[in-house]
């Protein structure tokens, strides 16, 4: 018990100062973050008097807990239906954000002679906005339900997704050194495959079985089975060797197709309060002030580069993607700060020890800086807005005004998308198809490895030890096999339809037409099975057995087409099901 | 991060595993508690295949903070309201039970030849019920309004107050290895004074201050203030060397008198359901199957000690408390069992280092057994009341019937109670401002160690500094003294106007009254120095200063007198109004 006791005081150090520093800075209305901030200075290591924190090992630990939860927290407020919504105007704005602040970073790194990898790690942590502080600054603000406020969310959300692959592409490169646009490919393929079939297959099961639960328990069932999928899921993508914040926010992005979301969420946001002050606490107790002195001028630098630099890219990507220059403006300054994320990809870099000491103290002084001037930001913007649109000569408002027009014009017409949108559709359900078969493939053969030794206890030969495998991955595939065959004939007539004119083709339409349409489902399908034996390498039977068991899966699949076809629509309504579902109030 | 990786994984399989036996169990229908245990027995390193969990340490300090989250959440629970109003029946119950398990535990560890601690430790153990199971079982059988379910829970309130007391003794005969009357009574004294000052300090601060921040803040701050008070005053019990188990109650205990009792207990729910799925989980853990084959014998044995001891000792507790016998029935019944607090006092053997390892896995079966047992317990008591009561002999039957109507009769009549409850009104005032004044000189002389090194800068004088620290308590304590003061005098005249009767003193009345109202005050105060004294003997001044110190301090009561009467009435309002003040729905 007496380790237990050491922890305990320092828990209790830790929340006694907490509790005190969120009563303090909600008096002087700042953000409670940089008090737990404060706090964690005060009893780090590196201020006196005293050395408040015996184990701080313990301490850290449970301020990952805070990510997990702060993770978890941020998927549980992601919505696939609300990024439908915003769509393309938030990943433009996002992707140009992020694109321009990694540049951004990496040339300050440069130019102050700082080593590649923290010049690039520097770009990454000044690349995404904190949701923590906007949110907060916005419903301060009282202008969380204005339309540019939802589409600042959307932009947090594609944020999020691109930062979780920044976070695995980072971990990739510290680990080789280097970026290679092969492997960066690959990596963001096996991500998005990854991220795909966690969600399906988890929008799948999981609301279903939280569904029962919630129906015949109580809140503690409800919220142990939630930890319990939470940290289950966060154990399988650790295993496969991603970052634990990624596991936490694909499982609350799952969750929060529940129908117990508002439930969900009331039990666990007292965990993620508690947990994510312990986090915030922990940053500043690495925090050493001396080094900040040290690093006045680039702490400077960096913070108007934040500010400006998000400013323009985000507010430009707004307004590239369409909206107006009020609205661009006041989205470009309400995500001119770092945070959270900013915290986690730095303490990655110190964690894989490829960046130096001094990032993560200035990565957390640059944060503090800008989340304080956000609300000054948000509230100067229309102003501002204002005041530039009328200063501004009438050449480039012209110029300004034609854009928006064009753009306008791009929207297709309405008698024009049925035939467009019907493909967009298919082409969709063919590729998530591809996708979960390829998943299927590429999981059995990384089961291999575990399933080969148990195999050879009644299987000696190691081909027929493939063809088992392969097989069991096949019979696993052919729901998705037989729908990918299905959609392509669909997608096929609609081709020879729209391709062969009856002007041009003239007696010969119907036959082209009937060729088409038999011809493109068979030269794909054989497109599939090259993709399939190519990521099923290292389980693909030799040739001779290939043949058989292609063969017999071929019989296999006229017996069970009707039973394929059933099983697959059963999912797929259970899918929308899930999906349509609005959660309880 | 891999520490933290690695401890995560920990947490990831023991959520997991929870998650699923919360849901097994709850189709099972048992409770949910057996279910975490048998998972810390499935991940724990006694059973093959696997040894799941890594750092054991870890998940064992977890566990502990889902003490500290039961302990508060009882302390929640607890009311010093309800307490008043089950009152003498609940405490001869509890301490009925309490006394005879004591008794019969130390007895069967000696009839198994075990040493005198185990024996010891086993009584402790065998004492408190389950509130947890009880509140459950209660709940589970819709019978959690009726009176006799009332009664349990002011038994159980009881029970909590006792077993920390016994937790206390223990720790402390544990480490002095035998137990001396006079230690004891000042150990028990001790707590009882700190108990006392930390409820009226804590009822005093804490609500006000909870009241102000959910006044103006959000649940975010509520939590982690409350968080900040729970570790906050835990640490401080722990520094006094009292348990972090206590600590906890008593702060919770202190919280149940706020206003806003209904949040605080809303936002701690999750981190107990939580915390103590942990902690019932490494209960498991640490439970060795084999130990339970060897020690069947004991474990049967102490099985049916437990359901017929507390069966007999609290039934008659409160049957002789004066309710009627089927009422009796079904209390004795519904607390046939052990639960979390015997894992405590099990678990404080072992940290000791006192007691023999099997006395843990014992404890933890004879609850798992009695816990499965408690719910056909409660169902059979009316059955069986009923055919005692034909089976028994009448005149059996008609002592019975005596016994309860002598009860009756010893309630004083409505026309007596005037003077008693008056003059036993202002004896507890007094008792209460004393043992405030006795703690501030104990709190002070307790705190010189560490002021004498910092006064020492100014003063050398060593008993100059005693001279110092002496009058500050003297003046710290003066609104009690006062109190302490114009209370006595108040009795005195009460005392004189009774005990004097004209018939008796004659002409001599009013004079003899005179002299007893003006000297008893007189009398105890000079009582109360000799207390006060006796307290604070390592800082009492040489006799020279201290006559001068009580004269500048019989000086000041004068001229602040007023003002000493001031604070305390509104100290006294403050609390009553704190008590008064119902919680919000």
């Amino acid at each position: 018990m007496h380790q237990g006791i050491g922890f305990i005081q320092d828990l209790a150090v830790v929340m006694a100062l907490a509790g005190v520093v969120t009563v303090l800075f909600h008096r002087l209305k700042q953000p409670v973050v940089l008090g737990y901030i404060a706090a964690g200075v005060i009893i780090g290591p590196y201020t006196p008097p005293f050395q408040l924190i015996h184990d701080e090992q313990t301490i850290q630990t449970l301020g990952e807990l805070g990510v997990v939860f702060l993770m978890f927290s941020l998927g549980l407020e992601f919505s696939l239906r609300k990024l439908f919504q915003v769509g393309a105007t938030a990943i433009v704005a996002a992707l140009s954000e992020i694109v321009l602040m990694l540049w951004i970073g990496y040339e300050i790194g440069r130019a102050f002679g700082w080593a590649t990898m923290d010049s690039l790690f520097l770009g990454a942590i000044l690349a995404i906005s904190s949701t923590t502080i906007i949110v907060k600054a916005l419903s301060d603000l009282g202008v969380k339900r204005e339309p540019f406020a939802q589409l600042v969310f959307g932009i947090l959300i594609v944020e999020d997704i691109l930062g979780i692959a920044m976070l695995v592409l980072l971990g990739g490169i510290a680990q080789t050194g280097e970026l290679s646009p092969g492997i960066a490919l690959i990596t963001l393929g096996k991500l998005l495959l990854f991220m795909l079939v966690s969600l399906l297959a988890g929008i799948l099961i999981v609301p279903r079985v939280l569904g029962y639960i919630a129906r015949v328990g109580n809140d503690e069932m409800l919220l142990v089975s939630v930890l319990g999928f939470c940290f289950g899921f966060c154990l399988l993508v650790v295993k496969l060797d991603y970052s634990i914040a990624l596991g936490a926010f694909l499982i609350g992005a799952v969750m929060a197709e529940s129908r117990h979301l508002h439930r969900i969420e009331h039990l666990v946001a007292p965990l993620r309060d508690a947990f994510s002050a312990i986090f915030f606490v922990t940053i500043g107790l690495m925090l050493n002030p001396l080094v900040l002195v040290d690093y006045a001028w680039p702490i400077a630098v960096i913070s108007i580069a934040v500010v400006l630099g998000k400013l323009v890219s985000c507010g430009l990507g707004t307004f590239l993607a369409g909206r107006d220059g009020r609205t661009a403006m006041r989205v470009g300054m309400t995500v001119s700060q770092i945070g959270e994320f900013s915290f986690i990809i730095a303490s990655l870099g110190l964690t894989l020890k490829v960046t130096s000491g001094f990032l993560y103290p200035i990565a957390v002084t640059v944060s503090a800086i800008t989340t304080l001037t956000t609300p000054y930001l948000i509230r100067i913007a229309d102003p501002l807005s204002q005041r530039l649109a009328r200063a501004m000569p009438p050449a480039v408002s012209n110029v300004f005004g034609m854009y928006s027009q064009w753009l306008r014009c791009l929207v297709p017409r309405s008698d024009g998308p049925t035939i467009f949108s019907l493909t967009k559709r298919i082409v969709v359900q063919i590729a998530v198809n591809l996708a979960l078969v390829s998943a299927i493939f590429i999981g059995v053969s990384y089961g291999a490895r575990y399933a080969a030794p148990l195999l050879a206890h009644w299987i000696g030969d190691e081909r027929i030890q493939r063809v088992v495998l392969w097989s069991a991955a096949l019979v696993l595939a052919m729901p998705f096999l037989v729908a990918v065959w299905r959609k392509t004939q669909s997608l096929a007539l609609l081709l020879a339809e729209v391709s062969v004119q009856p002007e041009k083709a003239g007696r010969f339409t119907r036959a082209i037409r009937h060729v088409i349409a038999e011809l493109v489902p068979v030269v794909s399908m054989f497109g599939v099975f090259l993709l399939v034996a190519a990521l099923s390498g290292t389980i693909l039977p030799p040739t001779g057995f290939l043949v058989g068991v292609l063969v017999c899966a071929a019989a296999l699949t006229m017996l069970l087409w009707r039973w394929c076809v059933k099983i697959h629509a059963s999912m797929q309504i259970a899918l929308r099901e899930t999906f349509d579902e609005r959660p309880d109030a």
